[in-house]
């Protein structure tokens, strides 16, 4: 059985349309005049015929350049997830750039919500086409999108969601459920009887969305589910990982409390537990965590860390410059929430995930 | 913190290394004469400075047309996997028709090595420039690829490998590694002492490569660490999974082994079980198979499949296009082994999995 695939061109689609050359390229490119019944049609051959018309070129014609701000937490390290997706914005920005889109990006700190505040402001006063943020800080983002609200600039939101915020796109994952995925994934790995203990390394919790969020969705799967309930789970929080009051806290529980044989940090942050069961031989233990960072990478392969829960922070990236460049220069509809995928990723296919 | 990206011009890789616009654009085209150090230079500007040259309008000044012929398992049904990769393969042809490249399907039916070796003559036959293909049967591909090697013809795998083939380059799995994935996924969802039944839906097992690779890496896990060692393993072989004589032999080993609490099947088959498991009423047996069709979806979701390990088919269709096509039409250097990632779907991630 034989099946060919031709490129389909303009001369195909006139001649299966009956009608000139010189009528299809007007529909093309939406100039001239050409009747309702005749534009219809062409257009229905153009799909099935699955033809692809050549953007760049009429594009190219408008001489407008365009400027997009992004504001995005500054990596930690050279390694840290926060250089992952500025790959993906590069590569967008490579398949873009002959359109005349500049990028200008905007860094914050982590752990001072004001940097984020005079970085917005930088941004505002630049005036820009679009904004691509990560709105890390829920009341100093809600602070900025009121603005860019007002002033009509689109912003999209990268990495965690404000629901119900008139944002143009959310390009991320859906926090809670990947919060049940950890969920059923140490459920399964653990003893009917045993308990869980949901670690989260956060300064201000509430003033972090997407923390909250998996925290909700990882205990949300046990109260629904039955035949796992008999489990016991509770959340300690702790500021700072580095700091010895802290650690110290962590290994006393674990420690006290022999019946903990899962535990779930909800960041990528899971290396400082997995080094606290390390150093003080903690075995038994299945953990689970996000990001492939390369702290956590060592400790997946030494069996420490079971599971790490990845969002594609590339992908989100490229989505997210993409989709303002659709919206803003090829004026197209654009979906108003892009969720990544929720990946698994254990010691065995590891060398595998692109 | 701003950073800027700005699009790289000929003009701003000529003025950096103080040449002609000229000069950088025959070292681009590989044309004229340019001095060693010259052009070195100038390559490493274009490296630094991330230049994408375009590489169409090169390309188009020949005029040479390239025949690809596909040798791919005929889909059982219109959801069934093998649809997949065609999706990708239209996608990759979306991208590079306008190199004048055509390509033809030819479709072997999965129960008969026969209608393989049919495809292949008339493949032969029509002395294609290159030729991917699933080497489904391991005896007749290899007969196959002898002659395409005979008349110097490219050769990309996809879906399955054959080692030391003298392939130009294998899409596909790492099946031993899926194995083991796999073997992971059960071994912490089941209790210390149960057992775990492998269930091989083959006709001719010795003849499928990939299904042989999954077993193997299967029990290798469980040969190779120790803490899950005291699990029982056993293989069935059931030659057609419509069969009723083959599904109550199924049945009468779980109702007869309470202690089988996982079942690991190699295939997309998985469905097949899961129906059984259903009928019957069976309860608390994990469950784990392979690909994402619908049939699969529909266990997966109502709880009766735990785990899908799926292999990316449409990004194994795309690739092996692309792949070929940098070979033969870009010449360029291309992978001799491609693995997709191996990823984990469960009801939880299923949604937002792409």
């Amino acid at each position: 059985m034989i099946k060919a695939i031709n490129r389909t061109r303009i001369k195909d689609i006139a001649l299966r349309a009956n009608v000139s050359i010189g009528t299809v390229d007007r529909v093309i490119h939406n100039r001239g005049e050409v009747s309702k019944a005749t534009r219809d049609k062409i257009l229905s051959i153009i799909d099935e015929m699955e033809y692809q018309p050549n953007l760049l070129a009429s594009t190219l014609a408008s001489k407008k350049t365009f400027s997009f701000a992004l504001l995005f937490p500054e990596p930690i390290s050279t390694e840290s997830y926060w250089n992952k997706p500025m790959v993906g914005v590069r590569k967008a920005f490579h398949e873009i750039q002959q359109y005349g889109v500049n990028i200008n990006i905007h860094l914050f700190k982590q752990s001072d919500p004001n940097t984020f505040n005079t970085e917005a402001q930088q941004i505002l006063e630049s005036n820009p086409d679009g904004v691509v943020l990560a709105p890390f800080f829920s009341r100093q983002s809600k602070e900025f999108i009121a603005e860019l609200k007002k002033r009509a600039i689109p912003y999209v939101f990268i990495d965690s969601n404000i629901k119900d915020s008139d944002k143009l796109s959310y390009i991320g994952q859906d926090s809670y459920q990947s919060g049940t995925l950890a969920a059923k994934l140490l459920d399964y790995s653990i003893p009917e009887n045993a308990a869980i203990l949901v670690l989260q390394f956060a300064k201000e919790k509430d003033n972090l969305n997407h923390l909250m969020q998996r925290e909700k969705g990882f205990y949300e799967y046990f109260n629904s589910n039955s035949t796992s309930g008999k489990k016991k789970l509770f959340t300690l929080e702790i500021i700072d990982p580095t700091d010895l009051i802290g650690q110290n806290k962590i290994t006393d529980l674990l420690k006290s409390n022999p019946d903990i044989k899962g535990i779930f940090v909800t960041n990528s942050q899971v290396y400082y537990l997995a080094r606290l069961i390390e150093e003080n031989n903690l075995s038994g233990i299945r953990v689970i965590g996000h990001d492939l960072i390369n702290e956590n990478i060592n400790f997946l392969k030494k069996g420490i860390v079971d599971f790490l829960i990845c969002q594609r922070p590339e992908e989100q990236g490229y989505k997210a410059i993409i989709t303002l460049f659709e919206h803003l220069v090829l004026k197209k509809e654009v979906n108003n929430e892009n969720y990544t995928s929720i990946d698994i990723i254990t010691k065995e296919n590891l060398d595998y995930y692109k």
